[in-house]
């Protein structure tokens, strides 16, 4: 019985019986993890070839190239063109790095911050206001970023098409706007896509900013685990074609493709922004580690041995978000109490409470041994407005502890919206 | 003969020997380079090992920790107590980062920037003045990153004890001056041991700025090529007992240990140091590459299987640099137009040519198909004062090429010199 139609006798009964249910969810002393997007073991698996797959020292000196030694900042060439022919972009276009697109990312706004970008009226540490677009729910690392440097943080709602763009067209005509966040693909952790309208309308802004920085952080770009890989946009070619060639820094990694800690991150600019980041970037680093660009240019060769490699990976995450799915068919759906987006790859269900239930729901699965990425996460400075949005990483566990963690998850969800519901009678 | 006690005739009548000498070794269109601190294609093989030397993936959860997968910012327990140990220091004061060193220096100088230091009363972007103390001739790449905030870089004379002291004893006390870049052993370019005096007055310096950020970069603590490993003092330690246990970073990495391009690099800093970046770092990154820092706890096991291998880096830089000393003994110090510094272990040999001819033998030397670090280059902007110090650097180039490169080096030195007094003469 859906829980908004319940009389104050029968939130009573109900949250009597859930308090019996969780009080022996919490003696089973369980230490569950569904915080973080990290792979399992059995996927780290899959790429176990990696570890010796460059036995040969003679095939390090590979492109006119010794891999083992200092230089070619902007990374080996065969590295270049792995990933241009993933995003669909030039080998000229692409930068890559160390193990974290992270790190590249953060690397983009502090130069931005230090030294300003290529059309930078000044660096933004000396921005006397300086705004920033974030999609919400969004990624708490993307905030934490320009949260650190000091940025003012505008909510704009996602829809089932990308972020709402009424809204960010009319942001982008404040000059103090100076950037944007992006997870086009799959976004975390609602798993949409920016449709292709969205998309063009992004590549067409006209921001008053002359420096205004288009974050695209295609994270799950090749991370389907329902059906086939879907074709996405060069974000880089419609720029380009829209008149804002600089206007986007678009990042991507194997973090979730080889292994997390230790895979190769990229990202792609025109080349008149990367001839502008080299210079900076020069300052910082000689090389980044080529020896496991070389390693992964040998595993993954190409987008279809890389596509292939994924078709793995989805066949263990699918299980884990079918879990997911069918166990919030079953024991939320009914109430009324929570919605959810099904998505077809990325790594995460972005789950929505009744308002003002987040933090409770997350307190009390913590109580019962499972952790999951606090309440506010996926807002700028971890303030969710309506204290609703949630999380759900569902990549980590097996799919054992997966289901007994989900019953932790459900049972915590529908005491707080109880607890909440007989607030509002009272 | 000296050249300084030349008559203008037989000047006149060395410089049409050297021209001849000169044009024939152009006639050869060599491509040699002693540009940079490289090492050679057979130091590289010295590390082929760590190649395949991780080849079981269940090696790969160690101290409880899943290497391949996210986490763990501040490095692995293994690699930590590996580089404590090379260090002298403790390994909760380690943080085990990425490949390159560099990236690490420039981290803590950029977050000390953006957001200040543990001490900082606000960040150096907000400081109206801000100087830095460079010991000359020194590390370009040092510099460049001093310069790129904008610092204004001070030199501080190297005398054969390291800086003079009682010159930086008298900068620290101007409040605006922030730090001080050190290659305390085996000095870039000079190959210079600090002393132990030296150092203990270092660390007792009583800097007016509360945030003075002493820069250790111990880049060749074990980089010995002549002679056993010398022991080195904890600089760390020295600081704290000194009452400074907040004012030093230490650096060092394993570039020039196995492979320069993919090594693992270190900081070492005090553990309140340690609390403060590890919040700062959090922003930008999830972890570096604990798969390569976990390939060199297996390979260099520690410090005595560590300082096995530099004794086989030293049996092929030794002749190397034997080459130069030799060289430069025969054909340049008979001429007195010419001083060097013998080191003992490092990467450079510091050579001071007659003041003012330093740009010309380079150019020289590039005509002739030699490329050497650009003169000036040791010193901060890339200006030296006298136009004078030379960088060689021998590690590259089999010594046959190297031989050749040297007498390149010595006509164009000898060329240049000739030239210089033939003006002053006239």
């Amino acid at each position: 019985m859906n829980y908004q139609e319940m009389t104050a006798a029968q939130l009573a009964a109900e949250k009597e019986a859930l308090s019996i249910q969780f009080q022996a969810l919490k003696e089973k002393n369980l230490t569950l993890n569904m915080a973080r997007g990290k792979p399992s073991k059995a996927q780290l698996a899959l790429s176990n070839p990696l570890l010796t797959i460059l036995d040969d020292p003679d095939a390090c000196f590979v492109d006119g190239i010794e891999a083992r030694n200092y230089g070619e900042l902007s990374g080996l060439p065969s590295a270049k063109k792995l990933f241009a022919e993933i995003l669909g972009c030039q080998p000229e276009e692409v930068f890559v790095g160390g193990n974290a697109s992270l790190q590249l990312m953060h690397m983009t706004i502090s130069e931005a911050y230090i030294h300003g970008l290529l059309h930078s009226e000044r660096p933004w540490k000396d921005e006397p206001v300086k705004k920033w677009i974030c999609p919400v729910p969004g990624y708490d690392r993307h905030f934490k970023i320009t949260e650190s440097f000091g940025f003012e943080m505008i909510n704009v709602p996602m829809t089932p098409e990308g972020p709402d763009m009424d809204l960010v067209e009319e942001l982008v005509k404040d000059p103090t706007v100076k950037g944007m966040w992006n997870v086009p693909k799959y976004s975390n952790p609602q798993g949409i896509i920016y449709s292709e309208e969205t998309i063009r309308r992004i590549a067409a802004l006209k921001p008053a900013a002359p420096d205004f920085l288009l974050m695209w952080d295609n994270a799950y770009i090749i991370h389907e685990f329902d059906g086939d890989f879907v074709p996405f946009p060069d974000i880089l070619a419609l720029c380009r074609e829209a008149g804002n060639p600089d206007m986007v820094f678009e990042f991507a990694s194997t973090s979730k493709v080889t292994f997390p800690g230790a895979g190769v991150s990229c990202f792609a600019c025109s080349e008149a922004n990367m001839a502008h980041m080299k210079k900076l970037y020069g300052v910082q680093a000689i090389s980044f580690d080529k020896v496991n660009q070389l390693r992964h240019v040998l595993f993954l060769k190409d987008k279809a041995t890389t596509l292939e490699l994924m078709k793995k990976h989805a066949e263990i995450m699918k299980p884990k978000f079918d879990a997911v799915v069918e166990t919030l068919e079953k024991e939320i759906a009914p109430l009324g109490i929570g919605s959810w987006v099904t998505p077809k790859g990325g790594y995460f269900v972005s789950y929505d409470a009744l308002p003002g239930t987040a933090k409770r729901t997350l307190a009390l699965a913590k109580e019962a041994g499972v952790t999951m990425t606090s309440a506010g996460a996926t807002f700028p400075y971890g303030k969710d407005p309506e204290d609703s949005n949630i999380r759900i990483a569902p990549s980590l566990p097996p799919v054992e502890e997966l289901e007994q963690a989900l019953e932790v998850f459900c049972v915590s969800a529908r005491l707080a919206a109880v607890e909440k519901l007989m607030e509002e009678t009272c």
